[in-house]
C-alpha cells in the first residue's frame, strides 16, 4: 500500500468497504480479547476434580490434615512442585491461593503500608515510580496505577526491555521502586529475555534499597512446540541475583492458572529468605492459610515436573494450530503490504500486532463494529495510552479454531481498511 | 477457697502440688488453644470432594464455566446460598476465597491506602482508632495492630458490648473508624448480642463518616443444640441499619470455614450496594476472580439453607458432648470455690473462663508445664494485654473427647493451684 498512488488507494478503499460491509452483515459475535484457555484445554484437567475423593486422601506427606486450618506458606509437596516448575528450591517458595495477580497486588499494597524489609512505607513518600516495559500486561499497570504509582515506559526489544535505559533510571532515581517483567513469552509480544538481559537485571545497582524486580514468570512452561530446540530458554534469575550479590532484588511470581484451571489454580512467589520473611510477617496477620486441598490436588494430579510438561504438551497441541492459523492469515493477507508487523512467538498466549502509527484504535473499533472484540487499543501501555497508537494484542486461545479463523479474517480487513484510510488522510 | 484460713490453704496447696506433679508425670501433649474443628467434623463433608467429578459438572446455572477466569463477585448460586446463611439478599453479597479474615484484613488495608467511599485514606490521618469489645478475637486485634490502629477496650456484657460507652465514643471522636464485633456466640464468651444492642448499633451517629461496624458473623448457624428454643437469636443488622437510615454503616463477614472445610471453605462480605461498589473497585484490580469451582462445590453439596442446617446439626452432635463435659468438669471441680466463673454458650467454638484477678497467666503457664497448650493468657485482649489478667479462652472442639477430658482435669488443677498460691500471697 505504501507505494500506491492515491487513485489506487481510493479504489482499494471502496473494495475494502464493500468487504467490511459483507463481514458486518454476518452479525458475528467473537472475542479474542483475553488470554483465556479454551474449554478443550480445561477438559484436560478433569482428573484433578476427583483426585482427592475420600477423607483419607486429604493428608499431606507430613501428616497435615489439608482440610483444616493452618500451614501458612503451603504444604511441602506443593512448594516442591512449584519450586520445580520455577526452578528454585522449595524453601524459597510460598504457595498462595488461586491468583498470582493477587500476590503481586498484595506485595505492592504491603510496600505502600509497611514498606519493603524495613524501608519507609511508600505511602509516606512523595513519589513512587515503576518502570513498565511496553507493550506489556494491562493488569500489571492497573495495579501500580491504582496505588498512584507513576509509571515510566521502557521500550521492549526481542531481547527484553531496553537495559541501557533500565540501568540508567534505576541507578539514578531512588523513587523508582520496581519494574514489571514478563520475562518468558512476554505478554503481548511473546519475547523471552536473553541471557544477557537477565544477567544485567541481576547486576542492577538501584539507588533505592527497596527496589524490586517484579518477575512475573507466567508462561514458564507454556511452550507451543515440543522439543527444547523449538522452545525459548530463560536464565533462572534468583540464582543470577544471588551470584551477583543482589539476592533480595527480585520477586518471582508464578501460577498454574494456565496449567490446571484459570480460576482454581495455585499461585506462588519465589524469593530470597529475607524477602519471604517480609511476606510472612504480612501473611501471618492476613490469613490462617490458603486452600491446602487445592494444593494437594495439584500435587496428586501432576505428580511432578515431568507430569506438568506432559500436560503442557497437550495444551500446546490445542493452542499451536490456533497461533499458526492466525499467523498464516496475517502473512497471506498483510505480508508485504507494509502496513503492519507481528510477532510469531514459540509460547505464551499472545501475538502482538504493530499497525502503522495512529491506526490501532481505528482497527480495534472497526473489528468491534464487525462483531470481533479485541483487547482495547492502548491497553498494553500504562494509563491505556499507546503513544504511537500502533499496538494491538491478539489472543487466539479461547475461541474454537473455526471461530478464530473468522475473527482473523475480520481483523485483516479492518487493518487494511484503517491503513488505507490513514494513507489517504495524509 | 475465699473464706479458708491460711492453714487450710497451705495444706490444700501441698495437696494440689502433689496432684499437679502426678499430672505432669503423665507427659501429656494436648492442645485446646484454637477453634479448630475435629477430624470427625471434617469427615462429615467428604461428599464435597467429589460433588464435581466430570467436566460437564463445572458449569454454573447461568452457563459460566467455573474452571475459567472471571466472575469477580462470585457465581450467582453461591451468592444466594451465602445470602441465605447470613439473611441478606444475594445482590448484597460478594463471595471471596477461603477466609473471611483475609476479607477483613483487605478491608482495613484498602481503608488505609484508598479510604472508605471517597473519604481520606487512613494512612494520611494522624490517628485512627478502633473499638474492641473485650474479651474478643485475637486475630481481629492483630489486624488493627498491624496497621498501627489504636485499639480501645470496650467491656462485653451478656447482651453485647457496653453500648453506652460505644455510643459516647463513636459520636464524639472522629478518629474512631471501626469496631470489631462477633455478634453471635461471640469469641470467646459465646454471648449473642441482644435485639436492643443490635438496634443501638444500627442507630449509631458516628462523628466519622467512614466509621464502619465490622460485624464478623462467624457463628451464625453454629448452634450446639437442635431446636430454636435452645438456640440464640440474632437480629439481622443490615436491615436494621437500613431502617435506621444508616445503610452504609456495617460490613457483615461470614464464611463456611466451620461448616465445610476450615482451609477450603468460601468466605463472603455482605453490605449495602454503595459499600460493595467500594469493594468492587479494589477487587477488580486485585483479582480476576476467586475459586468458582469451590463455590460451586459448596452449592452442589449443601443445595440450600436447609442442607446447611442439617449439616450443622451433625457438627453439633460432635461438639455438644465436648462442651458439656468441660462445663460439668468445671462445675464439679470449681463450683462454689469462688475462684472462677465460666460461660455456658449455646453455640460457637469457645468457653470463656474468668479466674481470680492476676491468675490467668499463671494458670496457662501451669497447664503448659503439664502438657496442655491453651490460648495464651491475654490473647483475648488488644496488644495481648488483659488488664486484670483473668480471662482464659477454652477451645474444646479439636481434641477427641477422651483427650479433652484429660485436658479439662489438668486445667482445673492448675486453676486451683494458681488460685491458692494467689490467696496465700495476698
Amino acid at each position: 500500500y505504501i507505494e500506491w498512488t492515491k487513485e489506487e488507494l481510493v479504489a482499494e478503499k471502496a473494495r475494502l468497504e464493500q468487504e467490511f460491509a459483507e463481514v458486518k452483515a454476518k452479525g458475528l459475535n467473537l472475542n479474542i480479547s483475553r488470554g483465556k484457555p479454551a474449554a478443550a484445554q480445561l477438559d484436560l484437567t478433569e482428573g484433578m476434580l476427583t483426585v482427592l475423593s475420600k477423607n483419607e486422601d486429604t493428608f499431606a506427606e507430613d501428616g497435615t490434615d489439608c482440610r483444616n486450618y493452618g500451614v501458612l506458606t503451603g504444604i511441602p509437596e506443593a512448594r516442591k512442585l512449584i519450586g520445580d516448575i520455577c526452578e528454585v528450591p522449595a524453601e524459597n517458595v510460598i504457595v498462595y491461593g488461586n491468583a498470582s495477580l493477587t500476590i503481586m497486588f498484595d506485595t505492592v499494597a504491603r510496600s505502600m503500608t509497611h514498606g519493603v524489609m524495613g524501608n519507609t512505607p511508600w505511602c509516606k513518600l512523595d513519589k513512587v515510580k515503576f518502570l513498565c516495559p511496553v507493550p506489556g500486561y494491562d493488569r500489571h499497570f492497573k495495579v501500580t496505577e491504582f496505588f498512584g504509582i507513576e509509571m515510566i515506559n521502557v521500550p521492549m526489544t526481542p531481547q527484553g526491555p531496553d537495559m541501557d535505559m533500565v540501568e540508567k533510571l534505576v541507578s539514578e532515581d531512588p523513587a523508582i521502586k520496581g519494574i514489571w517483567c514478563v520475562p518468558k513469552y512476554s505478554n503481548p509480544q511473546g519475547y523471552t529475555y536473553s541471557e544477557e538481559t537477565v544477567k544485567r537485571f541481576a547486576r542492577l545497582k538501584p539507588a533505592a534499597p527497596d527496589f524490586r524486580i517484579y518477575w512475573d514468570n507466567a508462561y514458564s512452561v507454556h511452550h507451543l512446540y515440543d522439543g527444547e530446540e523449538k522452545q525459548d530458554f530463560l536464565l533462572e534469575i534468583l540464582e543470577e541475583c544471588a551470584k551477583a550479590g543482589n539476592p533480595d532484588i527480585v520477586y518471582k511470581f508464578t501460577s498454574t492458572s494456565k496449567i490446571s484451571f484459570p480460576g482454581s489454580g495455585i499461585a506462588a512467589v519465589a524469593a530470597s529468605k529475607a524477602n519471604l520473611d517480609d511476606f510472612r510477617k504480612y501473611m501471618t496477620v492476613q490469613t490462617i492459610g490458603h486452600d491446602k486441598l487445592n494444593q494437594l490436588r495439584h500435587v496428586r494430579f501432576f505428580k511432578n515436573l515431568d507430569g506438568v510438561h506432559a500436560h503442557m504438551s497437550k495444551h500446546a497441541a490445542i493452542l499451536r494450530p490456533k497461533f499458526e492459523m492466525v499467523e498464516s492469515t496475517l502473512e497471506k493477507e498483510l505480508g508485504g503490504l507494509g502496513i503492519g508487523s507481528w510477532t510469531t512467538p514459540k509460547g505464551g498466549y499472545f501475538i502482538s500486532f504493530e499497525s502503522m502509527d495512529g491506526c490501532a484504535k481505528a482497527i480495534v473499533a472497526k473489528a468491534k463494529e464487525a462483531g470481533v472484540v479485541m483487547t482495547g487499543a492502548g491497553a498494553t501501555y500504562p494509563y491505556g495510552k499507546d503513544p504511537k497508537d500502533s499496538n494491538i494484542r491478539i489472543a487466539p486461545s479461547f475461541p474454537p479454531i473455526d471461530e478464530l479463523a473468522k475473527a482473523a479474517e475480520v481483523f485483516v480487513v479492518c487493518v487494511k481498511l484503517a491503513s488505507v484510510e490513514k494513507l489517504l488522510a495524509e
